[in-house]
């Protein structure tokens, strides 16, 4: 093994802190320095938003790991307020500059990692650099927005992009009592996302008061005397704020990689091989600046998440001290809060999959809408699930969930399931934890693999919503008369399930049927029980959560 | 496809009312007749407990299928207070007793399933029949209990046994106002798992009021004058009681099957092939009373639970309807709730190991202590996990968890590992969902993970609690001076770990070095340190808090 090798780190936090403990863990003469730019490293990027909401009251608890902490701990010299400002590959050599006094030394390396994270897009729009407009990334952000918010009395903000970042503010600016209005570009938010799945964020947002302008973009800010700001709306519309949080999500920070000719994707991060290589071998890249495999498609993705920051940064230093290791890839597994509600996916969305044209006729998608729990045990609360599996094989290939229990518990089990490489043969099978107020004798994860398993063995035809427009079957609406009456797909006949059997021949018998119920699944008994009497039925996939769920995504 | 098969079904409940529900979706032409000597079917067995403690308030709640929703949306024919008392395998007969008449009339199939259950085991002692002592498997027996607190206004429980059911008996014996008292013949609570992770389990019912009785066997039960119960004890001593419930444990109701001269295993359950299919092959069982190939060993295993036998069902309906399908086997995930503790398990414990004399010298274990999500974030709860794995090739063997929040979660992601046949390396580098409030970007099964695959990797030298008396090593605690002098293992030499490399002088170079420290995670840095300086050092795995745990857990 290397040892005695000088390594520098560039950027001190997620990827490079890890990469540099890490390092420091394999080899105790390893020489390592890990220069950043701003005042402060190893802090907890991902609680900045509920610093501001105060539900982490005090800021000390955001910093994890203090220079001097890397220096007893992992005799790592810090360099905080140090800008690394160019690398001389030829010398194996950077440039610092020291923000403090100005000044800029090199230093040499044998190895060099790069962790220099990715910074919040900036909108290119007139009074974007106006006082009360901000973005979020560090401490520094997070102290200029409190103190916004504090020192002007801010009651209404304008929260600018409706991703996990823009929703998590949202919910922490109203825990501080402002009143805040979303403002998103697409027809929902959490674009990242299936927009049917989206729906109970939008309900829940709506709930806690929280305004949201969808398929709307800022065109540009201006301060009013009163000290508030205006924005302007593409629609010709306008809101007022006291203070304006921009996210609309970020971009590689690869200034240092491209100037030093480092080869930079296609979609604009640092391009690294699997074991976090750049185009240069003394040079290792890692996280939110990088692109990564995708372990589903194989093709080339931006993941700007810290659970692949962190590993990443473990593989490097890995790597440079010698191991053989390889960063598997990511399958972009997820979750946000969203007040009360949570939503979390893993794999490919099906946008995502039409975006990509993978699998094309060739995967099927299903929604269910369980109880967390046993639904005798009290406190049951429904998880929709959508997942999506390759045709062919079972494979699957994405799954999203939202509910207010006991979501991304499912999420990870299908993740993990995803990493397996398995299928829905194998979420039928699975064998989870079950007593009442943990689960169900069938989990959802295994009711989202019967129910899709029966799709593959054909003993299931199912429809989609989206498909019954064009289709313009006869819809049988298979609930109680009492759920009928309570709002029902337009078009619908309803013949209660339980009696399907006697009332069989009020369903045609030379058209189209698509049955649908509550949730999809006692439409799957009539589709059953009415193909085993010769119809032509399909089960209409979600039932009429998905049909709302559908209408409110939008 | 056979069509218009006769399948007689025995038993209503988990595995019978599966396979009868699963069987007419597959055909509507069969004809499904299912017979239960109870007066119900398809009730919530797991629910129970909990309603003898007025958790789950009305017992309607508990009926998940009545007989007439299985005539109405399945046209299955239900039998209740309907025994059947014997198969005649020669004609493809079964004698049913009606329970209500008296009467015994015989039914033909072409099809059988078998999905009788288990009963509770009853000790044989003195009294075991005397009012006031019960046992719990059915809503009559549930009724019973109700009834006698009510009547009695009981005060005091003995619950005998302290498995899961004992313990759910416990927690709601005490919701409803009694003071419970657990006999317990093993030297701790949840036999089936490791001593030292069930120590949560003995601090949280000391908490709540619960006394125990370890290593304690009750002799017999005497009626006292004031209506009490004296349950006497091996020991010498005695428990009073107005209520006594038995838990201890439950065997597969074999007799019909014995009867039938179908094969019976070694373990005492029904022996069926991974079909689901007895010795004779018109006959099908499953749920409790039948003996499944384990997983993990590829022995034969008794595990009650109700997924495997709802799973197991809907096999038999399958195979029997002609499919092709296959029941994978059982590696006996469970989850057990006492108060405010999780207790979850998947994969062998390493009493079984033992018990069993399987991997030998060759499997390892690890504890670690990770929050349930980011410490950083209010509320986060301490996880203790142990994971098994093979040391020749990383393969997970077993799980155990306990805490008070996620532990499920985390238990059921590694039981899909294990389902998938991955490694401790796939943890190390699992992408499960992270955001604060959910937990960590290290989540704790890449945590543990990351600290086995050290040790397979040979980077970690790890020592066990267990094995120090034999080993007599110098003992080194790296916490900082508070902690240490806040408790401390007795022989321990304490250096905290930012001042290891300037003291290593104080380390003896000649001795075996066991450091720990809190959870194992400073004592492994500190063992990476010394072994890089010479010494020879082993970090004690899961650190002091595995030390008490091992200390409370017997
Ligand atoms: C508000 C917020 C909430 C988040 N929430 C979550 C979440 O819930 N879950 C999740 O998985 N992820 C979340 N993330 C994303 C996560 O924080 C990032 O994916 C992760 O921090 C990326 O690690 P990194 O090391 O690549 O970059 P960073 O952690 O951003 O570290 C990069 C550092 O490099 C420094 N730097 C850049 N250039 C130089 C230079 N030339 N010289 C010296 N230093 C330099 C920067 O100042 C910066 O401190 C969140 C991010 C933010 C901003
Ligand atoms: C109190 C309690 C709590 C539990 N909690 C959990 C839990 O939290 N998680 C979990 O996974 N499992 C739990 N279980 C176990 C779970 O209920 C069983 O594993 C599951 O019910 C087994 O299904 P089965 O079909 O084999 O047997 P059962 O569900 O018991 O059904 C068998 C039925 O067959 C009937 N029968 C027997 N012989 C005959 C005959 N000759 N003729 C006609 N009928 C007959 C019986 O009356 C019985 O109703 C619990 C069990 C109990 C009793
Ligand atoms: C603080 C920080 C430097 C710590 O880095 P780290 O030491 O690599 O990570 P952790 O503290 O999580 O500890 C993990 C190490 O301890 C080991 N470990 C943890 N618990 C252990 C235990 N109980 N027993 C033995 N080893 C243990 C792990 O195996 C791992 O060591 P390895 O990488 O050599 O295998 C880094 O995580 C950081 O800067 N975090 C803040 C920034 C951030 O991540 N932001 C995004 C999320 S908000
Ligand atoms: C009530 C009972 C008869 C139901 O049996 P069941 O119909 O097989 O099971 P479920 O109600 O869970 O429904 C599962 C079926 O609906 C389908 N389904 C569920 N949700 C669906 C949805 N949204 N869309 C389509 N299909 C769906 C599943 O695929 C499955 O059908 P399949 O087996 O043909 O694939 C049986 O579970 C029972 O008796 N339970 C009580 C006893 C018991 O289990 N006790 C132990 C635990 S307390």
């Amino acid at each position: 093994m290397a040892s005695g090798k000088r390594i520098l780190i560039v950027g001190g936090v997620a990827g490079g802190a890890s990469c540099a403990a890490r390092a420091r863990r394999l080899s105790e003469e390893a020489e390592i320095i890990m220069f950043e730019k701003g005042p402060f490293v190893s802090f907890a990027n991902c609680g900045l938003p509920f610093h501001i909401g105060d539900v982490i009251e005090k800021e000390e608890a955001l910093m994890v790991a203090s220079p001097q902490l890397f220096k007893e701990r992992f005799n790592v010299d810090v360099r905080v307020n140090s800008e690394v400002v160019s690398i001389d590959r030829r010398n194996s050599e950077i440039a610092v500059k020291d923000l403090s006094s100005g000044e800029t030394y090199t230093e040499k390396y044998d190895a060099l990692v790069l962790s220099p994270g990715a910074a919040p897009v900036r909108l290119p729009i007139p009074g974007i650099d106006l006082p009360g407009v901000f973005t979020l990334r560090n401490i520094p952000d997070t102290r200029r927005i409190r103190e916004w918010v504090s020192a002007n009395g801010s009651n209404r903000a304008l929260v600018v992009g409706g991703g996990f970042i823009g929703l998590e503010m949202t919910e922490n600016l109203v825990k501080r009592g402002l009143t805040v209005t979303i403002v998103e570009a697409q027809s929902h938010v959490m674009p990242a996302l299936d927009p049917e799945m989206v729906s109970p964020v939008h309900s829940e947002l709506k709930r806690c008061g929280v305004s949201l302008r969808l398929g709307e973009s800022v065109t540009g800010f201006q301060s009013m005397p009163d000290g508030s700001i205006r924005a302007g709306l593409a629609s010709g519309g306008e809101e007022q704020a006291d203070i304006v949080i921009v996210c609309v999500g970020v971009r590689p920070e690869t200034k240092l990689a491209r100037e030093a000719g480092l080869e930079i994707g296609e979609l604009g991060g640092i391009r690294v091989d699997s074991r976090m290589r750049t185009s240069d071998p003394a040079i290792w890249a890692v996280g939110d600046a990088v692109e990564v495999r995708d372990f589903i498609t194989g093709g080339w993705t931006l993941i700007p998440l810290a659970g692949p920051a962190n590993r990443q940064g473990r593989v490097a230093a890995d790597v440079i001290l010698g191991r053989d290791r390889e960063f598997r890839g990511v399958q972009g597994t997820a979750v946000c809060g969203v007040f009360d509600v949570t939503v979390a996916s893993t794999g490919l969305s099906e946008k995502t999959l039409k975006r990509l044209g993978l699998w094309k006729q060739d995967y099927e998608k299903i929604y269910l809408h369980p109880g967390h729990h046993a639904l005798y045990y009290p406190g049951a609360r429904t998880i929709s699930l959508k997942l999506i599996f390759s045709k062919k094989d079972g494979r699957i290939i994405g799954c999203q969930a939202a509910g207010k229990e006991g979501v991304e518990k499912r999420v990870d089990v299908i993740s993990m399931a995803i990493q397996s490489n398995r299928t829905v043969f194998d979420l039928e099978e699975a064998e989870l934890c079950y007593a009442p107020q943990y689960g169900s004798a069938k989990d959802p994860v295994n009711m989202a693999g019967m129910i899709a398993a029966n799709v593959l063995r054909g003993d299931s035809s199912i429809a989609q919503w989206d498909e019954i427009a064009s289709a313009a079957p006869f819809v049988l609406d298979v609930r109680d008369v009492k759920e009928f009456g309570k709002g029902h797909v337009e078009q619908a006949v309803n013949i209660p399930l339980d009696q399907l059997r006697t009332r069989m021949n009020e369903v045609p018998g030379d058209r189209d049927v698509w049955a649908y119920c509550l949730v999809g699944q006692r439409s799957y008994y009539a589709m059953r029980l009415l193909s085993q009497n010769g119809f032509n039925v399909k089960s209409i996939s979600g039932g009429y959560r998905t049909f709302l769920a559908a209408k409110g995504g939008k």
